[in-house]
């Protein structure tokens, strides 16, 4: 009987971070202004966040090495397991091996508190009494409560109204990790005022959300903000998983020829591909690591690459990145992490140098695939999860029809169990494909009046 | 740093499931027939199991064999995790060492696959096509829906009316993995249209789903009924929990003065102490194995030992348990695992026997624990869960008193992600404790008319 999972002991959790951008053959654009379009520099980020994480967000050095404590906190759950998907094989009855690193098993069910431990730490270490931030369908809220609540600083999430009133569960977990939870628009800062004031039946949007939180840290020196993706040190703490996967994949005597992983903001792909794709910059390894998207909210497969803001209303700097515009409203798809006009920096820049690809999927073929994966490995993915398991069964399909037995290494980011009701509109037949036209994308792409890179 | 997990190989998923029947000094006593009140033998038991698992109910052998397609489909997810509570022991100041060892790594999120697994896998082996049982709450139904997936047979799901409208989660969950699943009281049963016909809005029983199962079960050729608690043979497929536990604490090079696991119907106490028990049994130690029940439902605590019922309505041989009597209704606590009447026969000679304890909680205090718990080590568990935390959580209290530092052992059966709605009940306060007065409980027992034991 062959084994199904290949473990790491503690011991084997990684002792250092890395740092992708001291490998790349072009190294990302600088940020710009957003009045005088004039490159900034860290100092800017001085009101939101503690002086360690704006070090690690210009940081060049290849590594850069984990604190103790956060490691020891990271014994909570890491490392996590991999699987070799040996029923979804036969399921399929594929040549290809395929295997899954499985982030599911953090507390709160997902790779985001890679990041939230290491951030509630540098928060703690300068001082900070309390950390906001906004969250949308609660994964990332709920991952940053934990953390808090594990180094003793206090939370408070802006969850965007419609998804507090929709997703009760979510707000309960980060109140049982002791944060607390604003439907916003609020009436506790000046931009939810001022929203409620026009709109007071407003529903609230991701962008509100982070007005509010922002505005918060900025006017209290006490309190810091975090963000769960996009920016280069949250991408850079999500390299634990791909570290560990690396030497999983040794330890089962095998290496991917294929690495998949849904895309957002682009942690979630980092965090498994980057080290990986360190095997390809140092050693020349040909590994292809594949972003999954929806087809709804294509930036890396139908956006253009040129400097845009990272929020809705354009506060933030602008960043060059693949992007659709920063008003662009995608499609209410149920993989809500993945509602999200651009793409982190880095990755966008290793995209634009053909060093990773990316495919889009529509969220019926996602949730076709994640059903197949759960009635195979048992386990029931989250909506964005499921965009990675469709691409690896298009590849694994592919390598059927080539008879070619290729190694396809799946990053099964979350688990869906806040998420079945989006699994019942599947089963119903309600699930709208939600799909693109090129009339919509050229109007969006259309809109935008950022700068564009040269 | 010190290692927080205690992780084993699937080399050492135990090979052998263990009886504890053997090793006790008073064997139980045999059922009775319902009818003429005499003992009956297993023959009674065919139309509902398949053989192999009517041996095993039977069974007096110390080990029975793990079949090796039953211990291939356990690696999806065993061996489970044993944890060390470091920031628990932190929270509470207790010179007492603490461990918990989790199943809610399973797919379905605890304890209960152990057992459906290997009732699927006979059930197959014996060319059954479909198998039948009823779902309060929804763990149970979600555990067998999974392993007849596994193992390619239909499963039919009679969940109780009210809760399939409270927790379309669970009832989504088993969808995912194929099962059909009937609101009970239905129009497919004889029992169902006679409820029906009677009150058309019948929120429905466990003791209605439990007639509407078997008989369905019992009028097809094809079909067999599955239980997922109290009878021997399911107790004993829980045993693979203790024994992975024991060699994990060998492990940790300690040995647990205390045991704790929730009690509802047995097989999670059992799970988890049985193998302890062994070494009480087989090499004098005196390991104290306590069992958790809650205080509105205290069979354990305050119920008598005689012969009963294994249902509501009467239609189950007449089992020697202990008991609060058969028509006895608990209180709608959010532990719905823990709403039983009674408790499995071997468990409760065990008890008679004073092998094992058992104490009583009540929900707020329960809830307590399981909060602080969450807090400490992350994992959010079950309502169920949190009766075994509030004791291991009074007998560390206890030790920081005595000043003594012993080792207490957890079962942490499943995790509380379909139950965040019985915390945010505790959180607004409304949670009521729903104990129980004396006079309520002399009133229970006082109306059992089955026959006494000696």
């Amino acid at each position: 009987m062959k084994n199904r999972k290949i473990l790491l002991t503690e011991k084997e959790i990684p002792e250092k971070w890395y740092n992708i951008i001291h490998d790349m053959p072009n190294k990302p654009l600088p940020p710009l202004h957003p009045g005088t379009k004039e490159p900034i520099g860290p100092e800017a980020l001085a009101p939101l966040f503690p002086m360690e994480l704006i070090k690690q967000e210009v940081a060049t050095e290849k590594w850069i090495e984990i604190p103790e404590e956060v490691r020891d906190a990271y014994k909570l759950w890491r490392p996590t397991p991999m699987f070799r998907a040996y029923e979804l094989e036969k399921m399929l009855d594929t040549p290809a091996k395929i295997y899954y690193k499985y982030e599911g098993v953090s507390p709160s069910g997902s790779h985001k508190p890679n990041t939230a431990i290491a951030q509630a730490y540098y928060n703690r270490q300068e001082g900070v009494k309390r950390i906001t931030t906004e969250t949308g369908a609660g994964q990332w809220g709920s991952a940053l409560s934990f953390a808090c609540q594990h180094f003793g600083i206090e939370c408070e999430v802006y969850m965007v109204k419609i998804s507090y009133n929709q997703k009760p569960y979510r707000k309960i977990m980060m109140n049982t990790w002791g944060a607390k939870v604003y439907a916003s628009p609020t009436n506790l800062t000046e931009a939810g005022r001022k929203i409620l004031a026009e709109a007071p039946d407003s529903p609230g949007s991701l962008g509100i959300a982070i007005s509010e939180a922002v505005e918060r840290a900025a006017t209290d020196d006490n309190t810091k903000y975090a963000l769960g993706s996009v920016l280069n040190h949250v991408l850079m703490h999500q390299t634990v998983i791909g570290q560990e996967a690396v030497i999983q994949m040794e330890k089962a005597g095998d290496l991917p020829d294929i690495v998949v992983a849904p895309f957002g903001g682009g942690s979630n792909f980092a965090g498994i591909s980057f080290p990986f794709l360190r095997l390809n910059l140092e050693e020349g390894k040909n590994i292809r690591c594949i972003a999954s998207e929806p087809a709804s909210c294509p930036k890396l497969t139908r956006g253009v690459f040129r400097y845009d803001f990272g929020d809705t209303v354009g506060m933030t700097p602008l960043l060059p990145m693949y992007t659709l515009g920063h008003t662009f409203v995608p499609a209410p798809i149920h993989a809500g992490g993945l509602r999200y006009h651009g793409a982190g920096v880095v990755v966008s820049q290793l995209l634009k140098d053909k060093l990773i690809e990316a495919v889009a999927h529509d969220q019926v073929e996602c949730f076709d695939a994640g059903v197949k994966f759960a009635r195979a490995e048992g386990i029931i993915p989250a909506p964005e999860t499921n965009h990675a398991i469709a691409t690896a069964i298009r590849e694994a399909e592919k390598c059927k029809e080539e008879g070619v037995g290729r190694t396809i290494l799946i990053h099964l980011c979350g688990h869906g169990h806040f998420d079945l009701g989006a699994y019942e509109n599947y089963f119903s037949g309600n699930l709208e494909k939600h799909e693109i036209t090129s009339e919509e994308i050229e109007a969006a792409l259309a809109r935008i009046d950022t700068p564009v890179i040269e």
